[in-house]
C-alpha cells in the first residue's frame, strides 16, 4: 500500500470531441460527423479565464495537460504524486438528449480507461454517467464496475434535479453496491439558473456560488434521505471549498431539531452524519488567510478525517507547489493525503490494473 | 351503450383540504393539522379572475360546484350529458414532496371515488398522480385501475420536465396496459418560468401561452419517441385549445422531414401520428370566429376524430348553454359528443359501476 500523497481532484482534457471518435459506437461516430456536433467543453470553465488553467500549466495554445506525459509532469511529479484520481470535466453529461449522453458518457470512460488508465500506474479515474437517464447510468456504472481503476462515481453539484431526489437513488444503489463514492464537483448542466436568484452576471459571481451550490445539494442528500437508505455510501465533494462547512452543519442542525418530524429518516444529528460519511477535497482552500483562522477552522469542523488532499489541477487554485495550505499540522497533512484517501476509496486498497474486484 | 353528450373534461372543486382528511393514511392526516399544511388551490387559477369560474357558475362566496348535486345542475342537466369525465385539479401533484404527492393524490384519487362516483352514475373521473416520481406515480395508477369509473390518468402540460422524457415512461406503460389514455391538462406545476422567454407578467399572457405549452408538450412526445414505443397509447390534450393544431402539424413535419434521422423512431409522418393518437377537447375553442373559418381548420386538422366535446365547467369558455361551438356540422357535432369520446375512453364501453374491468 501506497504511502505516496494521493490526489483526489485533478483534470486531463479532452483535446477535442474527434478524440472520443474511436470509442463511439459507429452509429454516433457517423451521427456525430454528419451532423457537425460541437465540442462538449463545458462552459463551466471558460478557456480564457485565469482560474481555468493556470498560467504555467498552459501550452502555447492555453491548453493544459492532454497527455499522460504533461499530467504527470505537471500535476504527479512535483508533488510527489503516488496515485491520481481523474475527474475529466468534459459535457458528456451535460447534454439535452439523453441518448448522447449515454454514447459519450460511455466513450469517455473508454477513453480514460484506454489514454490515461493503461499509461501510467498511478492513474484512477471517475465514471462519468448519464445524469438525466438513472437507469442508463446504472447500466453505464456496471458497465464499468469490473475495472477497479475506476473508484469513483462523477456528479456535477448542479444538475436538472437536486441530487437527493428519488429518482437518483437508483445511481446510488449502484455506486454502494460497487464500492464506488458519489463525486460531486462543481459545476452545472445548466438547466436552471445557477443560483436560486437567477442567472449572475460574471465568473467570479458564479465561481463563489459554487459554494451555496453544494450546500443546496448537501440539504437534498440529507434531508431525502439519501444517507439513511445508503449507509455504506460516501459522498465526496470536490472544488466545493470547505470554509463554509461549520455554518452549514450548524444551521441544518439547528433547523432539523424543530423539523425533524417532516424528515424522521434523519434520526441521527446532521453534523454526525456529515462527519462521518461526507468528504471534501482541500482545493480551493477557501479558508482564513492566518494559521490560527486555520487552526479554528479545522476544530469547528470537528473532524480530522474529512479533508482529502487534491490539487485541482489545472485550475489556478495555489501558486507553485503549495497544494497543501499553509497552516496545517504535520498530521492532518499526512491524514489528508494517504490515510484519508485510502479509507474514502475503497478501492485504492486493491485497484492494480488487473486485479479483480472483490 | 349511452348516445347522450360525454363531457370530456369538467371540473369538481375540493371545497378545502380538511375535505380529504377522511381519506388520508393517518400519519398524513396528523402531520396535515400539525404542521398547517396549506390549501393546495393551484394558482393557475386565480379564484378571482373571471375565467377561472362562470359568473353564473358562482355561489355566494364565488365558488364553483363543490358537490355532485350542484355540478350535476350546472354542468350535466343543461347539456343532456349522459356521462362525465371529472378532472379535478387540485394542486396534489404539484407539492415539492415526493411523499407528500403520493399521499394527497391517493387521498384525492379516493375523495373523488366516494364523494361523485359513488353518488351519480354519470360520473367518470381520471386518476391524478404524482407526478415526479413514476415509481409512485405507477403505484397510484395500479392502485386504483381495477375501478372501471376511472378511465383516463391526469397530468399537466407544464410539469418539472417534459412529457416526452423516459423517466415517464414507465407511467405510460401503465397507462397502456389499463387502457387509460394520458390527459394532458392546461396548467404548470410552476418549476420552471411558464414560457420558454421567462415568467409573464399577466394572467391573460400565462392563459394564452397555455397553447405553446401544449406544442413543446407534443414535441417532447413524438420527439422522445412516446407514439412508437406504446402504440396502444392515446393522448388527450385537454383545454389546450385547438386552432394552433394545423399550424403545429405543418411545421413539424416540415422539421422532420430534414431532421428525421435524428429520430430514427419517428418512423411514420407526424401528422398521421397526431391524427390517430391525439384527442383535443373541444373547450376553449379558439378557433376562427366565422363558420367559413372553422369550416377551413376542420378541413386543415384533416380528421374529424380528434375533436372531443367538453364544456370545461367551471371555466367561462362559452355563453349559456353554447358548449358546441357554432359552425360545425350536425355529423362532426355527433362524432364529438359520442362517437369519438367512445373511442378514445376504452373504459367508457364497460364502465359501469361494479363491472370488472377485462
Amino acid at each position: 500500500m501506497t504511502t505516496a500523497p494521493i490526489d483526489c481532484d485533478l483534470h486531463p482534457t479532452v483535446p477535442s470531441l474527434s478524440a472520443l471518435f474511436p470509442y463511439l459506437d459507429e452509429m454516433w461516430r457517423e451521427q456525430a460527423i454528419r451532423r457537425g456536433f460541437d465540442e462538449m467543453a463545458t462552459i463551466a470553465y471558460p478557456a480564457n479565464t485565469p482560474l481555468s488553467v493556470r498560467a504555467d500549466w498552459r501550452d502555447a495554445q492555453g491548453m493544459p495537460a492532454t497527455t499522460p506525459e504533461r499530467l504527470t509532469a505537471e500535476a504527479l511529479d512535483p508533488f510527489g504524486t503516488g496515485t491520481a484520481i481523474l475527474n475529466c470535466l468534459y459535457g458528456t453529461s451535460a447534454m439535452f438528449s439523453e441518448d448522447i449522453q449515454a454514447a459519450f458518457c460511455k466513450a469517455l470512460n473508454d477513453w480514460i480507461a484506454h489514454e490515461w488508465l493503461d499509461r501510467d500506474k498511478r492513474f484512477r479515474a471517475s465514471i462519468v454517467i448519464p445524469l438525466t437517464n438513472p437507469e442508463m447510468a446504472v447500466a453505464e456504472i456496471e458497465r464499468r464496475a469490473a475495472d477497479p481503476r475506476f473508484v469513483q462515481v462523477l456528479m456535477p453539484v448542479s444538475g436538472e434535479i437536486p441530487l437527493g431526489r428519488r429518482q437518483n437513488w437508483p445511481i446510488y444503489a449502484a455506486a454502494e453496491r460497487h464500492h464506488l463514492p458519489i463525486g460531486v464537483h462543481a459545476g452545472s448542466t445548466y438547466r436552471h439558473p445557477v443560483t436560486g436568484v437567477g442567472w449572475p452576471g460574471s465568473f467570479t459571481e458564479d465561481y463563489v456560488n459554487q459554494a451555496v451550490g453544494f450546500q443546496s445539494a448537501l440539504n437534498s442528500l440529507l434531508a431525502e434521505g439519501v444517507f439513511a437508505r445508503f449507509p455504506d455510501l460516501t459522498v465526496v465533494l470536490m472544488e466545493s471549498g470547505v470554509s463554509w462547512l461549520p455554518a452549514y452543519m450548524w444551521r441544518f442542525t439547528k433547523f432539523w431539531k424543530g423539523l425533524r418530524s417532516e424528515i424522521p429518516w434523519v434520526s441521527d444529528p446532521p453534523g454526525e452524519i456529515l462527519r462521518e460519511r461526507v468528504r471534501l477535497t482541500s482545493q480551493p482552500f477557501d479558508a482564513p488567510p492566518d494559521p490560527g483562522g486555520i487552526d479554528r477552522l479545522m476544530n469547528q469542523i470537528g473532524s480530522d478525517e474529512m479533508l482529502l488532499f487534491a490539487t485541482d489541477y489545472p485550475h489556478w487554485q495555489f501558486e507553485g507547489n503549495q497544494a497543501v495550505p499553509a497552516g496545517l499540522s504535520a498530521a492532518l497533512r499526512h491524514k489528508m493525503m494517504v490515510e484519508n484517501p485510502l479509507r474514502t476509496y475503497a478501492r485504492l486498497n486493491y485497484a492494480q490494473a488487473g486485479e479483480t474486484v472483490p
